[in-house]
C-alpha cells in the first residue's frame, strides 16, 4: 500500500475556547493509503503537532495486506496517536471500498439508530453563551465550562433555551466546584457532565460519586480526558457513569469498537466524540454511533472549508453516507 | 426471515467422560434463518435440552432484517444460550451469505492466523489415557483432570508423550487438590490449566493466585465455567491469566467478540473453545480464531456423522472455508 499524507488546515467559523485554551485554525494532516483516506488531528491539548504526525508517519513501515486489518493495524509504531487512527481510518476506508460496503454494514449496524448528536457552545460570558444557545435552534447543547462563571453560565444558559443541556468542563473544576456545580446542574436539568475533575484524580473521582450518592443526586458522570482507550476504562469503570470515546484518544475506530465493548461489559453508558476534524474523521467514527448512547459529533459543523463530503446534518439528526468504506467524496 | 430447526443427533467416536458425567450421543438442534444455519448445542451440564431449546425457538420474533445484526440478535428473547447462540451463528451465516464473504473478512482478520487446536483426552484411568496420548499423535493435548487419579494420570500422560499439555479440571478440585497438582503440573512443563477450582469459588481462585505467587509458580490459571461473557469477565479477571471463550456460553459470536475484547482490557489471554458440536457451530466459533492466543476446537474430531463440511483440519492445525459467512456446505 502507498502511504501518502497532505496538510489539512482547517479554518474554524468562530475561535474554539475551552478550559485550556483557544485556536481559529486547525492544522491536521490527510492520510491516503491507496484510496483510503483517513484524518491525523493534530490537537495540541494532547501535544500532537503537524511536525510530529508526520514525523511518525515517515517511520511506518510498510503495512501488509490491508484485508488482514487487525495485522496491519498492529503494524502501526508506537507514538502519535493522531495518526495512528488516520492511518487506522484509511485502513477501514481502503477495506470498505474493496468489500463494496459501507462500515456500518461491515459491522452490522443501522445508520437509522445514530443518537441525534449535541452542538457545542465554547466557554465565554454568560450572556455570550445564552445568546448562541439562544439562536442556534439545536435541540441538544454541550455548554462548555470551566471558567470562572460557571454558575452564572449555567443559570443563564437554561434561561435562555428549552434544549438538552450537557455540560463539558474539561477537567476544569476543583472537587469543592465540584460539590457546588453538580447538584445546580442537576436542578437545572442538565443532562450529563463531562469530566468534571482533573485527568489525574481518581480519588476525586470516588469522592464525587460518594458525594453524590450522599446528596441523592444522579445525574451522570462521564471521563473523557481520563479515559482514552479499553485499558483506561477497566482502571477508571468504578468511578464513572459513562465515557467518552473518541477515535483520536484511543488510535482508531478498531480500538473504539474495543473501548465500546469493554464499556458495555462494565455497564457504562458511551458516548461518541470528536476532536476538531474534518468530515474525514468524523464521519469515520460515525459508523460506530449506532451502538452508543449520546453523540457529540459536531466537528464538520464548525469549519468552514471542509475538503470532503461525508456525513450529512439534518438538524441534530446524522445521516451517513451509503458508499463504501467511510464513504466519502472530495469536493476541493 | 423464515426460522426452520431440526433434530441433530451427534453420535461420538467414544463415550465423553468429563469430571461431572458422561455421554455417547449428543442431541443438538440445527436453527435455519433463510440460507443462514446455526447450531444450538444440548449441553446437559449448562441444562440445556432439546425440547427447551425448541420451547425458546417458538417463542422467537421476527428478527428484522438480518443486515441491522446488532437489532436482530437484540431481538432475542432472553433464555436458553445455546439457543441464543444459534440464532446468532445462522444470523452471522445469513449476513456473510449477503454480503458475499467469509465471517473473518468481515472482521479484518486473518484465516493464517490461527493458533493450532488441542486434542481432548477424556477422564478415564491413567493407564488409558496415557496410551491415547501416545497414540494421538497430536502435538497439543488437552487433558481432562478431575477424577481421584490426577497425579498419577500427569504423571503418566506426561511420561508418555512430548505434547504440549494442558489441563482441564472442569472445577473438579478441592484447594487443597489444587496446591498440590499445580505445582506439580508446572514442573510436568503444563501450558495452562482450565477451570481448577469451583464454579463461583471466586475468593478460592485468589487464594490460589497468592498461593501460586508465593510458591513462585507460573502456570496460567484460565477460568472456564466461571466466565461466560463480558460480565463475567469483569467480575473474575482480578483472580485469572485467562479466560476460556466459547460461543454456546455467552450467546454467539457476537458476545465472544465482546468477551475477547474485555478480556483484552485487562491483559488476559484467551482461549476459543466449543462444545460438543459439529462443524457448524465449531466453524462459526473458529472465525474468531485468530483474535486468540490458544485454540481448543476438536469438536467435530469426536463425532461420527458431521452433516456440514466447514473447517477442516491438518493435524492440529485449522483451515477455515472460504466461501460466503461461516462456509459451511451440507454433506448429509
Amino acid at each position: 500500500m502507498k502511504l501518502t499524507w497532505e496538510p489539512l488546515t482547517l479554518d474554524l467559523h468562530v475561535p474554539f475556547r475551552v478550559a485550556h485554551g483557544a485556536s481559529r485554525q486547525r492544522f491536521n494532516l490527510l492520510i491516503h493509503l491507496d484510496e483510503g483516506v483517513g484524518e491525523a488531528p493534530a490537537v495540541p491539548y494532547y501535544g500532537e503537532t503537524p511536525e510530529g504526525i508526520i514525523t511518525y508517519l515517515k517511520s511506518v513501515p510498510d503495512l501488509g495486506d490491508g484485508m488482514d486489518l487487525e495485522a496491519a493495524l498492529a503494524r502501526r509504531p508506537p507514538g502519535s496517536l493522531a495518526a495512528r487512527a488516520a492511518l487506522d481510518g484509511a485502513l477501514h476506508d481502503l477495506w470498505g471500498h474493496r468489500l463494496g460496503q459501507p462500515l456500518y454494514r461491515l459491522w452490522g449496524l443501522n445508520p437509522e439508530k445514530i443518537p441525534p448528536t449535541s452542538f457545542t457552545i465554547g466557554l465565554d460570558e454568560p450572556s455570550v453563551m445564552a445568546a448562541q444557545a439562544r439562536s442556534s435552534g439545536h435541540p441538544i447543547l454541550k455548554i462548555k465550562l470551566g471558567g470562572p462563571q460557571d454558575e452564572q453560565v449555567l443559570r443563564a444558559v437554561r434561561e435562555a433555551t428549552t434544549a438538552v443541556l450537557r455540560v463539558d468542563v474539561n477537567a476544569g473544576w476543583s472537587r469543592e466546584q465540584a460539590l457546588l456545580l453538580l447538584p445546580l446542574a442537576q436542578e437545572l436539568g442538565v443532562e450529563l457532565i463531562e469530566q468534571p475533575l482533573a485527568i489525574e484524580d481518581f480519588e476525586g473521582y470516588l469522592w464525587l460519586q460518594q458525594k453524590k450518592q450522599a446528596l441523592g443526586l444522579s445525574i451522570p458522570i462521564f471521563a473523557d480526558e481520563s479515559v482514552q482507550n479499553s485499558r483506561d476504562v477497566v482502571r477508571w469503570a468504578p468511578v464513572l457513569d459513562g465515557v467518552v470515546v473518541k477515535t483520536m484518544k484511543c488510535g482508531g475506530l478498531r480500538e473504539a469498537l474495543r473501548t465500546i465493548h469493554t464499556a458495555r461489559a462494565f455497564d457504562l453508558r458511551v458516548m461518541l466524540s470528536c476532536m476538531v476534524e474534518s468530515s474525514v474523521g468524523v464521519t469515520a467514527a460515525a459508523h460506530l454511533a449506532p451502538l452508543c448512547d449520546f453523540v457529540d459529533l459536531d466537528g464538520p459543523l464548525l469549519i468552514t472549508n471542509d475538503p470532503f463530503e461525508g456525513l450529512k446534518y439534518e438538524g441534530a439528526r446524522l445521516r451517513l453516507p451509503s458508499g463504501p468504506g467511510v464513504g466519502l467524496k472530495r469536493i476541493r
